[in-house]
């Protein structure tokens, strides 16, 4: 069954990789071969898609020196056309909407194929910075050009703690066309937990069914890396961060304790009958996290119940 | 092994039940009527001490109405010495040492008998209010007078979570005097390990061996309880919440629940070398519910490792 089915059904159960383009910098053909050696790396396991990143520079929402410098990303779609053409598994496309105008959104809608291409919109991370479409409207010209390409919508645990409504957010964003969502890093099961249980309610109230929500998990082999993660806003409670800083290898422990919390949400999803995806990325570009990474993601893909 | 030299071995693996005394209108008959029962009822259980607690009005604390009314309850002290006399396994009396003016302090410390009586201090529940002791000068009364009688203190995980310093206030109970602590009770297991994690990596810090901890835990059997709890401070994760309100049967759910979260603090204490106990209570006076956490001590007890 192929991930758009897996979605459309709101059957879940499926396997995501995701992935941050190469630097703008990088050459033409440094990054074909980054991008063979990520094919090779990733074909050992049976995803159901790949995740492509569109990195925004976001120094505006936080004040805090980011602990790895801004460098421009190459543009995910331009990634996927150029240098991904042999992937023949689903990709979902971040846009960061409010880095491209209108007609470059169109046209880029209307170039898609939807038995390949998914993609996630994402709005500013702040309010204070001009964007070129709002989240709003690119919702809208989707549902207008492209209402067959399957979109979905980020969902922050983190944001259900400081304000209690990303579970409302989601069903607006439903209502806009999303199928599915895909939350920031889950540190904090105990948030991801609260988000899935007030958004399963509010559905049952509204006589709605859930959609998929995705999972993203990533290990953490330093000290730099968990700065950085919480950097990105990811909440990282107390006690795993004790954990990380005295484990005599952090990264064994990080993998330890993404595998826990996933598990631990795989089995609290499946009891509330919240369809969810898993999936995994590097945050951090040093190869022993990004090797973890993928060996998190292939112990997980035996725990998703995959039969059609 | 009893009580005592589990807490001065910082051995812990003990299982404590905790009462709160009746209503001070009680008569004496029906005062010793209910003591006989709650003997009755616990026998069955292998307790290794009984918790008396001290309870304190504490509506200044909190502008919000309480969900239960307060009726002041006997002096635990009292009820402990003329209904309790057959009860023969150690008993830790709370002071809600505010209430007592030093001489009363004393004189109670005096007469008590170090391997029968555990006490546990509490502070006042607001700054606002007048006490008769504070909880400083308690803790330097039992040093002078009582210094072999085993002293407790309390640790609130919640005030972990806003404050972010209650490990330190431990180290500085631990320093006057105070050789395990007991928590209220916890919903909040992420707000538990933070405070039991930051705790262990201070006293590692400091060259100092963690003392007990002892978890407290009670079943929700109604909307009402949940309501009550919350007033207590405790906080409920949504999730919890949730759970218990569409609960077919919130009794049930709650005392998985409240199972679940206990097993999963031994795990992760026994893991990280903080040696703790176990303290059930019934924060409801419905028989339902008092059954089910006589029922919750008896599983539990299951899990801990008393061999000596």
């Amino acid at each position: 069954m192929d991930l758009q089915r897996r979605i459309v059904e709101r059957r879940g159960e499926f396997l995501l990789f995701a992935l941050t383009p190469p630097r703008r910098a990088t050459s033409p053909v440094k990054s074909q071969a980054i991008a063979d050696a990520t094919v090779e790396r990733l074909q050992a396991l049976d995803l159901d898609g790949l995740v492509l990143y569109d990195i925004d520079d976001e120094s505006d929402r936080n004040s805090e020196e980011r602990p790895f410098p801004f460098l421009p990303t190459m543009d995910p779609a331009e990634y996927l056309s150029r240098h991904l053409h042999d992937w023949n598994i689903p990709v979902v496309v971040y846009r960061a909407v409010g880095k491209y105008d209108e007609p470059e959104l169109r046209s880029w809608l209307v170039g898609q194929e939807s038995d390949r291409v998914l993609s996630v919109f994402v709005g500013t991370s702040s309010r204070d910075k001009p964007v070129a479409t709002s989240l709003t409207r690119a919702h809208a010209l989707r549902s207008e050009v492209r209402p067959d390409l399957l979109l979905g919508g980020v969902a922050i645990p983190e944001r259900h703690t400081r304000k209690g409504d990303e579970h409302l957010r989601l069903l607006s964003k439903q209502a806009a066309g999303c199928a599915f969502f895909v939350t920031q890093v889950v540190y904090d099961l105990n948030a991801a937990k609260n988000l899935v249980s007030d958004y399963r309610y509010e559905c049952a109230a509204r006589g709605q069914d859930p959609v998929p929500i995705v999972f993203t998990f990533s290990v953490c082999g330093s000290m730099r890396t968990l700065e950085f993660l919480t950097w990105l806003g990811v909440d990282v409670p107390r006690w795993i961060q004790n954990e990380l800083r005295h484990a005599v290898d952090t990264l064994d422990a990080s993998f330890e304790q993404a595998l826990a919390t996933a598990l631990e949400l795989i089995a609290y999803c499946r009891r509330l009958g919240v369809p969810f995806g898993l999936n995994i990325e590097s945050v951090s570009i040093r190869r022993a996290e990004i090797e973890s990474s993928v060996h998190l993601a292939a112990r997980l893909q035996a725990e998703l119940h995959r039969a059609d």
